[in-house]
């Protein structure tokens, strides 16, 4: 009922239309979304607006993609890269930039990531002539590398993009592992589903490794 | 959780930082969403990025507010208050702009409007003096109006201003009515609410003013 309803919709002006078009192409935003977006916008001082505009074209005008690791960056290598004290024989190969900024925050990982920019998914017509796989082995080639750290999704397309990459770079012989799958801190096992907890228990981990050394 | 999480967020340059706060200032537009916002936005063509920011300024520079009805228009007085069919006699009293939109879908209005830009609610600090009351009881004054038809929600807030409007405009002796309160086309019975249910009874219409004439 709601597509024919706004297929229909009367903007009292052609500005109005303009903008709620271009606000309804942003992910999960439909027409009436992008509509109270819109009238949000109206209410703003003209300078808070002009500034939304401007960050708008900043980010496409002065972003890149990190050079070496395809994270989004202001500068050419980024500034993940570009420390010193970053370990770079040791990669993690992540989906998104979203996911660098997770494994950040846990401060535990003191390696460079490689930003695959996707994963492999033929239901959406993504194959791994969209990633960013062949520059992960040409930097493996380089012997740069001695660890991969795999931290894709514990999906069907995660493990399938996990299984492709470690074919790949399977004659390197270098150390390849994927973060661990099992049960959430703070979670019961009793609402754990059969395959995590199944896997939990066969992916089991010496206790004395837990310990704070 | 989440706030924490986000406040020591490390995003990889000021400009996406900058960027997600802007369009987490959208209503219901959290951090995360933002930032898939962003993502969004540096996938997208240069152009088309330079469109979106210009749909944004010309928003704010070209829309006014209608002179006589207070809708969103390009013009001093939008194309439903000029147009010389619509009986400047019948004025329909919305919340907003959205409410505009609805009831010109119906198509059944032939009447002008009249925005009010919100409805009483003390809770969120909006009094009647944060309202167009006082234009259109101006409007009412300058006798050019012989019938009102409160189109408001049917919430406490919205009874409220019912009421403070319709005390206002009770001197000027013209007919005030409101919008018919009932089953909604489609609706069985039996989920009905006993307030909705019993409005429907306590104000039913006679079955010849329904029929097609």
């Amino acid at each position: 009922m709601d597509l024919p309803y706004f297929y229909m919709m009367d903007f009292s002006s052609k500005i109005i239309e303009r903008a709620v078009n271009e606000f309804s192409q942003l992910p999960g935003v439909g027409k009436k979304t992008a509509l109270r977006f819109v009238l949000h916008v109206l209410k703003k001082d003209t300078d808070e607006v002009e500034s939304f505009a401007d960050a708008l074209l900043r980010l496409k005008n002065d972003i890149c993609f990190c050079k070496n690791c395809f994270n989004i960056s202001d500068k050419e290598i980024c500034d993940i890269c570009n420390n010193p004290s970053r370990d770079a024989k040791m990669v993690c190969v992540v989906q998104d930039i979203r996911d660098v900024m997770a494994i950040e925050n846990t401060g535990l990982f003191k390696g460079q990531y490689h930003v695959l920019g996707g994963i492999i998914s033929p239901m959406e017509g993504i194959g791994p002539s969209n990633l960013t796989v062949e520059q992960l082995v040409a930097k493996i080639q380089q012997n740069e590398v001695q660890e991969i750290i795999m931290a894709l999704p514990a999906t069907m397309e995660g493990e399938t993009t996990n299984f492709y990459i470690y074919k790949k770079i399977a004659p390197f012989n270098i150390k390849v592992s994927t973060i661990a799958r099992g049960i959430a801190v703070g979670d019961e096992l009793e609402y754990a589903d059969e395959v995590t907890l199944g896997r939990s228990i066969q992916f089991r981990v010496p206790y004395s490794n837990q310990l704070v050394k």
